[in-house]
């Protein structure tokens, strides 16, 4: 199953979450036992590529394929939570949305210093988000230069600030014009 | 790596969320990839002896296995999302929780009717999600008639719920006395 054909599975909805926003929704691609199954393995195939220590997800549709990344590879997996999820002392960092702001955390003591985390997500917009999760991971002392996502929208700029800040991005597909 | 090896990578929190409970945290297992990567394995093993034709996992740990899970057989996911996440026409159900209520939502056009949808989650507690959950997916047209947990706290009732509702559930390891 080539890119295309996970791009033709992926399901574009108007106006979601707002006016003027168009959707690309990843549940038709997770439907889909062929598409999940290519998704996964083309994303453990660039990780394994570069070689890491660990995959880290974010809360929650990050869960989905950093798990199943890291679990084909047999690889620690990393969850970045919302604030408030994690039962141990976390670190936070807050960080801006288009309206307020949130805040993600982790269990630094999951994170061996030194070692190569990827960031693994399934869509990249602004970006804002992914950035703040790498620069939280790089507090508990991983080495974060890579993110791997299923879809990329060039047009929000987000592989653009990921790259400035040394974080080298490849995705599986992406929709020009978002 | 056997389920008492699995059980050793499991990280009691005491007093967590609130006095008295003794939570059972699964990142220490995600953490550790050999542990991960055994515990989809162990769980696919059982989905694939009963045989279905989709994995349903509960926001948001329950989408760390269930993925894995269905990527490992190649099976469809379906993610059970909290209220208002999904971009398109859902059906929800409002359920109890110990403090209020919550509500589950689907895509329901996501399920072939007469298939056998399996739920994975990370812990069986009192069981009230994972039932929430079954009723959504049998009013979406699924059979629902089995479900694979991590972990199960057996003195909080939630498998004797569930099979009472003609759910039949296996787990890789139980905590007593929770």
């Amino acid at each position: 199953m080539t890119a295309d054909d996970l791009k033709a599975l992926i399901r574009t909805v108007p106006d979601f979450p707002k006016q003027g926003i168009m959707f690309r929704d990843i549940t038709t691609l997770l439907a889909d036992g062929k598409g999940l199954t290519a998704a996964v393995e083309l994303i453990a195939g660039r990780a394994n590529a570069v070689g890491c220590g660990a995959i880290a997800g974010l809360e929650a549709r990050g869960f989905i394929f950093g798990a199943a990344v890291a679990s084909l590879l047999m690889l620690g997996f990393v969850p970045v939570r919302k604030a408030g999820k994690l039962p141990v002392a976390t670190i936070g960092i807050d960080y801006a949305l288009e309206y307020g702001h949130a805040r993600l955390e982790i269990d630094p003591t999951l994170i061996r210093p030194g070692e190569r985390v990827i960031i693994v997500d399934d869509l990249i917009a602004t970006g804002g988000t992914a950035l703040a999760a790498a620069q939280l991971l790089r507090q508990a002392g991983a080495v974060v230069d890579r993110a791997l996502f299923v879809i990329d929208l060039p047009d929000l700029g987000g592989t653009k600030l990921l790259e400035a800040n040394g974080i080298a991005v490849e995705s599986l597909m992406a929709f020009e014009g978002d």
